[in-house]
C-alpha cells in the first residue's frame, strides 16, 4: 500500500465522511504535562472511525459487484458502519450477528438500513453464516479489519490529524482487530518525518503485544475487558505492516480504562466508549515518556450504552 | 444596555473564555425536520457559559476594588466560574455554599482556586453570609444572574453564534435566574433583524413562564425538577429586559429534560446537563413551530456527576 494508495482513499471518502473536529483540553494538557490532540471520530457517522473503512471497500467494488451488495460478521461498530456506507452509496448490506447481541446494536443496524442475519454465538457459526450470504446472493464479504481497502480507510482519521498538526510526535491508538492501527501507521511513516504511532491494548486482550514479540500472530485465550471492541486478533493483511510501523504496544488495565474514561467524560465533556479510552489510559501510565510531546489521541468511537455505565 | 455595550463587553472578554464550537448532527436535524445549531458551552472553561459573566464582572472593578476581591452565593455552575475568573485575573474570590452542597461542587470550586465560606442551606442565611464576607473583606459581591455587567457577559455566547450562522430563526436557551436569557435576548435584538429568542423552562420551575403572564417576578414555590440550574427566579435587572425582548416561554416535563438529555448523549456523544437539555426538550415538543426553521440551541453547561443519571 502506497502513499499515493493513502492519497487516492482519502479524496474517494471524504465526501462520505465527517472531517471530524480535533479538540483540546487545558486542563487535560496540565493533567499529562503534554499537548494533547484528539481526533473525535465519535463524532463521526455512526459514532466511530469504521465508516472510512466501510465506505472505502464498498467503492472499490466493480460495479457488477454493488449489484448484489456486501456482508460482514460484526456485532459491533462495523456492523453499523457498513450498514450506512452500504445506505449512503445505495447498496445492500447484510449483516450477520451473534443471536446474543445487544438489542441496542441490533437496533442501529436496522436503523442504518443493514439486513441482519442471526446465528449462534460462535466464531464458527459468524463465519458460515457469511459463508452462505456470499454463495445465495453474491454479496462481496468485507472483513472489518483485516482488509487493504478498509486498512487504506481507517487510515484516513490520522490522514485528516496530520493535516490539522503536521508536528506531531506521537500519535496513539488502540488495537483491536488491527485496521485502524495499521492505517494509521502508514499515514505516520508516509506522511510525518518523525511521528511515531503507538498502540494501546488491555491487559486482558494483549495479543497484539504478544504477537510483536512472538512474530506471529497471537489469539486472546481469554478477553475479558470492558473494551469490547478490542477483544479481536489481528490479520494477515494488518499484521505485516503493523510489525513494520507501530513502535510500540502499550498495556493498560481495566481500572486504567474505566479512570481515563470518566476523567475525559468529566473533563472534556464528550462521550467516548471504553475502547477509545485504552488510548488516552495509555498517555497516562507511561506519562514520562510523552513529557512536553505533542501526541494525537485517536478517539475512535461513542458508541456506549449510557444506562449501564463502568462507574 | 446599548449594542455598544455589547461589542465592549465580547471584545473585554474575548482573551479570558473559548469561542466555543457550534455542532451538528444530521441525525438531530432529520428527528426534528429543522436545522440545528448547537452553541456548546458545556465545552467553556468551567464547563459552563457563567464564566462569561462573571470574567466581565470582574473586569468592569475598579482597580481598589480587584484588591478587595469578590463573593458570590452559588451552589452550583456559577461559584466554580467566579472562582475561575478570579483566578485568571489575579484577584481573589470568596464563594458561600450552602453545607449541603455536593462534595463534587466544592472541589471543583477549591480546585480552580475559590475559598468557600459554609452556611447554612437557606437564602437568608446565604445572603447574610455574603453580607458578613463584604463587611469583612471589603469583597464586592456579584450576584449571579441579576447583574448588569453579568447579563452583558452572557450575552456574548449568543454574539459568538450569530456571527457564526447570522440567519438564524431563532435562538433557544434555559431560563434559570435570569442572567443567559436577558443577555441572549439584547444580543437577539441588536444584531440579528429577525431572530426571535425563546425561553425554556420546566413546568416544575417556570416562575419565568408565570412572570411574563403577570407582569412582575413570580417565585417557584416548590421546584422538584432536575434542572437544577433552573431552580432561581428572576431578578430586578433582568426581568425587564427579559419582558421586552423574549417572544415566548416554552415549559417541558421532567420526562422531556430527560429523554431530551438522553438523547443528545447517545446522538451527539456529548455531555450536557439537564438544564441543557431543557432547550433543546423545548424544540422537540414544539416542533411544528420550528419546522425547516434554523434554530440555535444555548448548550448551557456540562456539569453532571457521571455518577449518577437520570436514565
Amino acid at each position: 500500500m502506497t502513499k499515493q494508495d493513502l492519497l487516492d482513499t482519502y479524496n474517494r471518502v471524504k465526501p462520505y465522511v465527517h472531517n471530524t473536529p480535533i479538540l483540546t483540553s487545558r486542563l487535560v494538557n496540565e493533567h499529562v504535562e503534554a499537548q494533547v490532540y484528539f481526533k473525535c471520530e465519535n463524532f463521526q457517522r455512526a459514532g466511530a472511525y469504521k465508516i472510512r473503512g466501510a465506505t472505502n471497500a464498498i467503492m472499490q467494488l466493480s460495479e457488477d459487484q454493488k449489484k448484489n451488495g456486501v456482508v460482514t460478521h460484526s456485532s459491533g461498530n462495523f456492523a453499523q458502519a457498513l450498514s450506512l456506507a452500504a445506505k449512503s452509496l445505495g447498496i445492500k448490506a447484510y449483516i450477520v450477528m451473534p443471536s446474543n447481541a445487544p438489542k441496542v446494536k441490533r437496533e442501529a443496524v436496522l436503523e442504518y438500513g443493514g439486513e441482519i442475519i442471526e446465528c449462534e454465538p460462535t466464531i464458527e457459526a459468524r463465519q458460515h453464516a457469511a459463508d452462505e450470504i456470499v454463495k445465495s446472493t453474491g454479496a462481496t464479504f468485507i472483513h472489518p479489519s483485516n482488509h487493504p481497502d478498509v486498512i487504506l480507510g481507517q487510515g484516513t482519521a490520522a490522514y485528516e490529524l496530520l493535516e490539522k498538526i503536521p508536528d506531531l510526535d506521537y500519535i496513539i491508538c488502540p488495537v483491536g482487530g488491527g485496521g485502524l492501527i495499521a492505517g494509521t501507521a502508514l499515514v505516520g511513516t508516509y506522511f510525518s518525518e518523525h511521528c511515531k504511532v503507538i498502540g494501546t491494548e488491555p491487559f486482558e486482550a494483549d495479543d497484539a503485544y504478544r504477537s510483536l514479540i512472538s512474530g506471529k500472530i497471537e489469539s486472546n485465550i481469554t478477553a475479558n475487558t470492558i473494551a469490547d471492541g478490542l477483544r479481536t486478533q489481528l490479520g494477515s493483511h494488518n499484521f505485516p505492516i503493523i510489525k513494520e510501523h507501530v513502535s510500540e504496544i502499550i498495556r493498560v488495565t481495566e481500572n486504567d480504562i474505566i479512570e481515563a474514561m470518566k476523567f475525559i467524560w468529566e473533563r472534556m465533556k464528550i462521550i467516548i466508549e471504553p475502547s477509545s479510552a485504552v488510548a488516552f489510559a495509555g498517555v497516562v501510565k507511561q506519562e514520562s515518556q510523552f513529557k512536553n510531546k505533542k501526541i494525537g489521541v485517536i478517539i475512535s468511537g461513542g458508541n456506549v450504552d449510557v444506562t449501564n455505565l463502568p462507574f
